[in-house]
């Protein structure tokens, strides 16, 4: 008799995403104790006997709930039992802003980098599923920044860095179907229930309801959705990066001094660029003038590009990290104001 | 004293929409009685005055509910009271497949075209608001087509052709609250509170659990996601028109005579291009070969991406229409089957 479907399936999943690894490559599953990373690291130990992988576990202790290093420490335990070696424990400190889940996803990834660099890991395994990639989208959608910020995780590979998602095309209920068939208690962490975390309202309170009003197929749809729109992120950024290279004017020899250090950019040739494109190449100009990418926005980019395809004679545009946006003689000119 | 704000917006609103149109030019709207199409109308008919644009209006009788015809003909004297000329009732015949909204839509425009048409205008102006805006990139996010299907609607203007949407940048709240200002009355379509119709559910149920669990800027996010999209996806499609010319194999003189019709790609052409524009192109090939749009889904598409990118001897695909694609000698060949 062979395996359960569930476990079948998420033991698929792992062959399929590291069948690029030669035997002997040093694999770490990321495991926090939860369903889908349960599900992944026994998975994991089993494909990693077969294809004779060097599989070892990495669990962080967050330190932001009484009694996690007992739970990591049960983790720990838990993963030592598959056969996974080496396994370790990394305790990090949440700090610094952007919000609770964003500090700790900071501080996750810099222990996992840390844990992975020690041990000359070609691969570092995570276990978000379909619904991770469905809350991803939905909450990039709430921002309304574009496909970029829509588009969802990668699942990793050769060419993406060491970080994999195996488990991207299964949903949560596999993996909890996966545990329970091989008798593996999980752990639901309480964050994961927690309304004051964003994700969790997505989970519980918004998902539900799009599957109830629009189908349950909604959640596949929205995880399509990402994966699509990450393809076409890439590809608009590569037609972003040529036509950046294009539109910049080489500084004259003969120009005014205070200019030094300011971008130029040929007004023609973005005119001549789709709105998607001139749009994003006046970011890059933005960015390469100084200017900080996490506060520039859609209406301080609309600004930039009315000097372009709106031109009335407007005095200068002023984007944030005091750069100063002025057009001249058939040029844009971005300078950061000291 | 001024206009009331609300009022002023839509005026506003409808002034820069119109803003290319020369004196004498002919305006219709589109109004079918509720809110966002009676101030659009209220406001066009003062805007036209001004610029001595000759404006007049359509209402269309769908004849899906009773008393429709009692409906229409009292818009028809409410819109002749705004001085509006001509003003006239379309009638139309709700038919054919693709469920009741797309049905109706389809009606709706072929009367609104030929009553354009009859007139010579040059601009025909409909209500749509933000929150259509909004509840349209919900509704393809459900579809999990990718971007273009997650593209708002246009704004329209010039280069467009006649559609025009003056009020997409205006809540609904604002439509209502101009029509109150100005005492108009106006209809709440049954339609639009009937949880059978998909688009009723996203405004009445879904956008409003959306704007309590992630916040109340969510709708305009969704509305900023479908003008940035729109713009992502013409460029995409701009790309992939030159790619599709560039991976066309020119149609070879000894060719064996039963590939004639065949759509023929070059594979290493195919495989040089991002996949999102890879995936647009072998969209376009299927579609040449004689594969309706509306059946091509991700996943054949997929089968198709595979054929380029990981090939292993694969027989063919079989995509909708009977077209068969095979991988022959560098080439992918997309032939209709008798």
């Amino acid at each position: 008799m062979g395996p359960h479907p569930a476990v079948a399936s998420v033991r698929l999943a792992v062959r399929r995403a590291l069948a690029d690894l030669p035997p002997g490559a040093r694999v770490l599953v990321a495991c926090s104790g939860g369903a889908d990373s349960t599900a992944l690291a026994a998975a994991t130990a089993f494909e990693a006997a077969r294809a004779d992988w060097s599989a070892g576990a990495v669990t962080v202790d967050h330190g932001l709930q009484a009694g996690s290093a007992e739970r990591a420490a049960e983790v720990e335990a838990f993963l030592l039992d598959l056969g996974l070696s080496p396994v370790e424990t990394a305790t990090v400190r949440v700090e610094g802003g952007g919000g609770p889940e964003a500090a700790a996803r900071r501080a996750r990834y810099t222990a996992l980098d840390a844990v992975a660099d020690r041990h000359g890991a070609a691969a570092v395994l995570l276990g978000h599923t379909l619904d991770d990639q469905a809350e991803t989208v939905l909450l990039g959608l709430a921002r309304g920044s574009g496909t970029r910020s829509l588009a969802g995780m990668s699942p990793g590979g050769t060419a993406a860095g060491r970080y994999r998602r195996p488990l991207l095309g299964l949903t949560r209920a596999t993996t909890e179907a996966a545990c329970t068939a091989e008798g593996l208690r999980f752990w639901s962490d309480p964050h994961n229930l927690d309304p004051a975390y964003t994700r969790s309202r997505v989970r519980h309170h918004v998902l539900p309801v799009l599957e109830r009003e629009l189908g349950p197929g909604v959640t596949a749809a929205l995880a399509r959705t990402g994966d699509l729109l990450r393809d076409d992120a890439d590809a608009l950024d590569e037609w972003a990066g040529e036509a950046y290279a294009k539109c910049r004017t080489p500084w004259p020899a003969d120009g005014p001094a205070h200019d030094e250090g300011a971008v130029v950019l040929g007004v023609e040739a973005l005119a001549a660029l789709p709105a998607a494109i001139r749009r994003r190449v006046l970011r890059r100009a933005a960015l390469a003038a100084g200017s900080p990418g996490t506060d520039l926005t859609a209406g301080h980019l609309a600004a930039l590009d009315a000097l372009v395809t709106d031109w009335h004679g407007q005095a200068w545009v002023e984007v944030p990290g005091d750069v100063r946006v002025t057009r001249r003689d058939g040029e844009i000119r971005l300078r950061r104001e000291r």
